[in-house]
């Protein structure tokens, strides 16, 4: 209240928070978040930066996971979904003995070619190994993350990986089990699968909240996108909800029409049937995690980012539950991306939205600008608020 | 200063100035005027908009003269570069006996497919029938803009079509004029075309300030982008120098170094060399028409456009003028584009950039979608602003 009051400049700092996905191909959430944040640091923009990468459950989660959670990143050798040997990151924190599995490290599509794509073929078998190792390492709860899987097996490769016995009608125990011959099972021998996860939590985070069967489920929804042709879309519901009885007769639980079931090709509603597991939102849990809402407190303005934003992004996905949670706090938040529709006006609780692409390239081309595409962007946004004058709240 | 003053709406809506140059093969400025336009209206910004289509002598700049000069459109029929009989369009006020011809409506490399360019056969006999229709119709003053041409010809066919004489050394008249026998041509007869424009003055609009000849000129400069392959760079210079001495040989006046003399592949040193003309920048002229400084008073913001703006646009450029104007003024001026240079943060006078680009794709599907990517990067524009609080100057 003096006379020589002299301006304080950590004042008009404008805090903002940067929490993007990972750009599913191109770029981990972490580049993306640095990426976006080289970009303001090169604008005009005075500004303190907030960097918070996200991720839901999809591609990328591991990642994002063990740099909130302080978790070790280790490798364990497994079969990827068409039986090739590779090795499979999965994050370990020692003195809590809890295992971060992301399914799509050992049984994601992009593991393989888009020929190699067979709903009947590929199988969840790398995942089972993750999980196995995880458990045969001391792990007392698994943080599973199933989005971006190539297969639409219910889990019946990663259930032979924890040692289920699939056993035909004439008694004999069936080797390589996959969705071409799971019509031949009868019944399940689970006993010592179930006792070595008997003293293992296992929390499911998924990025979906699909069922197992039906018009929703896990074949109609996401089938195609794995290679099942649109013919083939009732028979795979039909084997879907076979397996889903041969669960039922092992432990009595139901599992058709479990909310979250359907993801990873049906992995969510088998383990839950199985095991002691709950399904989770994977965004709200990583957000939980890096304390996003702590951090959204003091922001003036946030930033997300995926590689589409689209109507679906609202719902479940992690930049969606970035924006809702901004709004609802009142705080501005801009979307960056690699595409959106092009007539996409708006977006729900988003204010803004800037794709990034530079010019009219094919996409692998696109793809190798990535990086200095987000920070150009993000340069523009901030350059634009400076000329603007855009102020810190309150 | 009562008690109870209302607030005035008017106060608070932003004004908006929008200003872009054409989209080369995509939309006229009148065209991306209208949709930048559209998206702020479908924004949530309040404001004010102010739509002043600019161009600076390149393509499409008949359309915005005559829109901000009040001109009739018409049409000749008239041979393009390659002697395709077409329709052009040319401008005139017949009260004033004004007449605006845009070259490359007659002569433009918009007209013909890329495995036509040929600098040594194309001709711009096309624009010479436009000015000879429009001297025919009564015209005293011609406004001849000269970017886009396909041409590297100095005006030769422009001056066949006006009754220019070109004579070999046999005393011979020579028929079908082009770069390819000019070398043959000893002297010219000019008598009857400099009695034509004896009462026309010609005020050449060019968007560059090249001289005719060498490192900086017609040919070294532009043609390659014509199809002139670089081992021919010397001869076609050597060419125009050439033409340069027949001209100077008429009337005594040096072409090779006037400034701008380079523009439409040399059209303007000749017609410089030859008639009453003047050689002056497109763009400020074009402002001048518009208004612009005027409407740019009272801007709280500054949109302009093109197909692409990178470090050239600061150069004469309409975009590159307005942008240099509304910073002169200390508006904010934002850019609008179909593509940047990917590592572009920033180019001189503009404050941010904004390409639109909706999602990798090839050039000629991302022009299908140039006006709803227009709007739906102006609407994203003013609902930043509208979140972040910009407010009206002063």
């Amino acid at each position: 209240m003096g006379f020589l009051s002299l301006p304080n400049k950590k004042s008009t700092m404008l805090k903002i928070l940067i929490a993007p996905n990972a750009f599913k191909g191109s770029l981990t959430a972490l580049e993306a978040t640095s990426a976006i944040a080289g970009g303001f640091r090169k604008s005009k923009l005075p500004c303190e930066l907030i960097e918070v990468p996200v991720a839901d459950g999809g591609d990328g989660s591991l990642e994002v996971i063990a740099e909130h959670l302080g978790a070790t990143l280790m490798t364990a050798r497994v079969n990827n979904p068409v039986g090739a040997v590779i090795d499979a990151r999965y994050g370990f924190i020692e003195e809590e003995k809890v295992a971060i599995i992301e399914m799509a490290e050992a049984s994601g599509i992009r593991l393989i070619k888009k020929e190699q794509l067979n709903p009947w073929r590929l199988t969840s078998y790398g995942a089972g190994q993750l999980m196995l190792q995880a458990v045969t390492q001391g792990a007392k709860h698994i943080y599973l993350t199933l989005g971006g899987s190539a297969t639409v097996d219910g889990a019946i490769g990663l259930l032979d990986a924890l040692g289920v016995v699939f056993v035909n009608a004439r008694g004999v125990k069936m080797e390589r089990i996959n969705m071409s011959n799971l019509h031949e099972v009868t019944h399940l021998e689970a006993n010592s699968a179930l006792q070595l996860l008997a003293e293992v939590k296992l929390t499911i985070l998924s990025d979906v909240t699909n069922p197992l069967l039906g018009e929703n489920g896990a074949a109609s929804v996401f089938g195609p996108q794995k290679g099942l042709q649109e013919k083939d879309i009732t028979s795979m519901d039909r084997l879907l909800k076979h397996l889903a009885r041969l669960i039922f007769e092992v432990n009595g639980v139901a599992i058709d029409t479990v909310q979250g079931g359907g993801a990873a090709g049906g992995i969510a509603a088998t383990l839950f049937g199985l095991f002691d597991a709950t399904i989770i939102s994977g965004g709200e849990q990583i957000l939980t995690w890096s304390q996003f809402d702590k951090k959204l407190e003091t922001a003036d303005l946030v930033i997300t980012a995926e590689g589409k934003i689209d109507a679906q992004t609202a719902y479940g996905k992690g930049p969606g539950l970035v924006a809702l949670k901004a709004k609802e706090r009142g705080v501005p938040v801009i979307g960056i991306c690699g595409s959106v529709n092009a007539d996409q006006l708006e977006v729900e609780n988003f204010d803004a939205i800037f794709p990034i692409t530079h010019s009219p390239v094919e996409l692998a081309e696109a793809l190798t600008f990535t990086p200095q595409n987000i920070e150009r962007t993000a340069c523009q946004i901030g350059n634009l608020l400076s000329a603007t004058g855009f102020l810190k709240k309150s």
